[in-house]
């Protein structure tokens, strides 16, 4: 075997033990029952502990090494090996028992979370947030960067972001969408009264199911089920599933997050089959996965033409709650701005403050050392400055996402960033593509085309920098996105 | 460590290896989509002889040889230990290799018969059936036994069973229970209508759901599911899952299997918790777990007692078709006698001719090595010669169950032995409770307790002759079975 022939085998391996603790991870997220889920943390923990053991070996370092100092490599087999390096180098320090300790509460932690946002209990959840801070320390300090921690694990989550450029980011938003923002909450124009009325469950199914047909999502390669915090899953480009949730009384939820998440869906499915046993599959970063979701729900799925199509098909699913409703008051609906406190709800003009709110808490935990007593009080602060409202309760605070649960801290800004991506995208694609016109002939397929060859397909063999520059042959520049939320908004609330 | 803990530990490792697999295979039968199909096989495949070389390996060789000469361990420990060295004496001379491949035979097995099956082409499934057989043998041959290969077989789905004692048992089926059936199908007994009604999918779902509760399964520890072909999942007593599915115009179905199923489900959930870290743990052997499932389905849910106080509740979730049906007509019905192709529809009176059909196809297989070309005729001409019935398709005949891809032969004839157990069982339990009385009173967490007290809690501790002899005071004796079955059935066809 040579070098080359001993990675693969190697790298076959981990992607299987990566395999089944994703369907353990699916089954957990969906439905395994309740009692099963202190065994389940063990197991996951042991067959984690099994992977991490094979991944830090001395065979896998040694061969990884002699692959880095082989000239004969192709291009993309150096490319997979530099991204199989980064990432060795990322946890070879760690100890595997501490590396499986930390799966195990992460494990655990779902579940005190889960219940901690039940019965709106920060208290019951603090102290594992803490375990969790302070195993992630632990963790980076063993990397041995040069970087501030919050910097390691933004570019963790978005190769080269650090607080400096999201600063930035932020402080343009800031400085061009707040005071638009607040135009548009001081214009008068009257919310309508359908949002809040009753929509059958059954009824959002068969629109969720109408909506895949819609964006051509393959059911041979793909499932749509129910969780309580809706998400995409995929082992390859032939196993794509994703889950929504039914709110009666509100639609929108089971609508737009299921969108998003088709965007997200058909990202995993346009990569490249070939670059399956790679680690260059999958999407390339969660910023330009995010401006998928986001180009979907949004630039699709919040857009008119869109529902000059469906409109008539949503209606004959909820004649009653939309009976005297016009397209234009539903077009005005599903883009009502307003202050809120759940981010996942929020609308497009007000979600990049819900970023904010985030991005400056994670900073305070990471950079400032704020003690997790006074956490509430910060996070109700900022949604009283950003969103002028007062936190009654954690279960709509703090406690309402579920990824500090998981240890993602740095995760949250890449949500705003790939919300600004996806703007530029537009701008680009609108030279190839008349978007009204495609979306008005009902054909999302050249959609998905135009972003499978542009995008999707290259998985991670592009950087996000890289994939930016050649889609939109500039770098990447937040005006877009201010731009484009300034077009879509003016004539609806101050035209 | 002590050698104990060094076993314990890898054990431990197993059972991981063991739980993961067992999700993957859930999600497999359950809602993974077809595209993932041969993913899945090569990433399972992978996992599995991760685990096999483990489990093959020098180190738990050694520790489990040093621990069968250790005299100091507890019985439990002396017990365990024996299982897992006669578990392992029947692989350790199998190729890890070899292992691995017919493990993703049989993962792409599963879906040849299933397509196989769906378009009535046993052709295309021949091939594979032919390798799996022609596997096994090898398999048996490196186990290195003097036995014969399908008495191997027998006996690692039922400890102490083989050729001559199946032979023996269904001779005496045959003898005394045969002409009965002949009996019983010539007594001109109508056969009631309403079993070919159509009953909406929707209230059978509902009527399984209060099944559900009659039997006091409990669903934080459990999970109710569709599948092409009902069975029962468990990785532990507080995570035990079954299937049902659903025809419109064969209630029975959900019905009966679905109370099987709890059978099968409810045993797994009785086992003692302290014994999950050990091979003791889960029911204790294939005809003993069949009992019990055999129990709930006929001798509780084919009860007239149990329809005395249940029917008012069916009839109400089927006006339509149940109108005009009265309990008696009702329980001739669920009791209804008939030829018939499918298995897992049959009644319980011609339930053990099916097995007998399977029983001699297998045995001519491995015994008499009869051509896979010849073996729909063998299998046509028993259907014929038992069941009295001309088998037109492949899909009612050798094709219509899932064993044979999984490579479980040798499986089917504990069917009729638990059917028997179940007999048995039903007397001793007479001794201590009035089961009509119990039944009556809708108090099945009574029998529950009875058989958790008897069996359930035992796990694999005691074997299925020492469970029959502790029970019920004396050996197997098929006579039950038949004293069972004609008590039931005379006054319902012979009165």
């Amino acid at each position: 075997m040579t070098n080359l022939e001993k990675f693969q085998a190697l790298e076959h391996k981990l992607q299987a033990y990566q395999y089944v603790l994703n369907v353990v991870s699916w089954d957990s997220a969906t439905e395994a029952p309740k009692g099963a889920f202190e065994r389940r943390a063990d197991m996951q923990s042991l067959i984690s502990q099994e992977a991490f053991e094979l991944w830090t070996s001395d065979e896998y370092r040694d061969v990884l090494d002699a692959l880095r100092n082989d000239d004969s490599l192709s291009e993309l087999d150096q490319k997979n090996v530099e991204k199989a390096h980064k990432a060795l180098s990322k946890v070879s320090h760690i100890p595997s028992d501490e590396y499986a300790a930390y799966e195990k509460l992460l494990a655990l932690a779902q579940r005190t979370w889960e219940d901690a946002k039940a019965n709106d209990d920060y208290d019951s959840f603090k102290d594992t947030l803490g375990k969790i801070i302070e195993t992630q320390r632990k963790l980076i300090a063993y990397r041995g960067e040069s970087k501030a921690p919050y910097d390691v694990l933004l570019d963790d989550y978005e190769e080269g972001m650090n607080m400096e450029k999201y600063d930035a980011f932020f402080d343009a938003i800031r400085q061009d969408l707040v005071p638009f923002v607040q135009k548009v909450l001081a214009s008068g124009v009257q919310k309508p009264a359908f949002i809040d009325r009753h929509f059958p469950k059954a009824a959002q199914k068969a629109f969720v199911e109408y909506l895949n047909d819609v964006f051509a999502y393959d059911l041979d390669k793909g499932l749509l089920k129910e969780s309580v915090h809706p998400f995409t899953w995929n082992t390859h480009p032939s196993d794509v599933r994703y889950t929504v949730r039914y709110l009666e009384d509100f639609v929108f939820s089971s609508i737009f997050a299921g969108i998003h998440e088709l965007g997200h869906a058909t990202y995993e499915m346009g990569v490249d089959e070939s670059l399956t046993p790679t680690r260059l599959k999958g999407g390339t970063s969660m910023g330009i996965h995010e401006s998928q979701s986001r180009f979907y729900e949004n630039v699709i799925g919040r857009s008119k033409a869109f529902w000059e199509v469906h409109y008539p098909k949503l209606k004959s699913l909820f004649p009653e709650a939309l009976k005297d409703v016009d397209l234009d008051t539903f077009y005005l609906g599903i883009n009502w701005v307003e202050q809120s406190f759940i981010r996942v709800e929020a609308d497009e003009l007000t979600y990049p403050l819900h970023i904010l709110i985030r991005y400056e808490c994670e900073r305070a935990i990471f950079n400032d050392g704020i003690a997790l007593d006074d956490l509430p009080d910060l996070w109700n602060q900022k949604v009283k400055d950003y969103l002028n409202l007062t936190v009654e309760k954690d279960t709509d605070g703090l406690l309402q996402d579920v990824h500090w649960s998981g240890g993602a801290f740095g995760y949250f800004p890449t949500y705003a960033l790939g919300s600004a991506y996806a703007a530029q995208i537009y701008y680009a694609m609108q030279k190839d593509l008349d978007l009204d016109a495609v979306i008005l002939a009902n054909d999302i397929p050249k959609i998905n085309a135009w972003l499978k060859e542009n995008i999707h397909q290259y998985g991670k063999t592009k950087s996000p920098e890289e994939i930016i520059r050649d889609v939109t042959g500039e770098d990447f520049d937040v005006q877009y996105y201010i731009r484009y939320l300034k077009e879509k908004y003016t004539p609806l609330y101050l035209g």
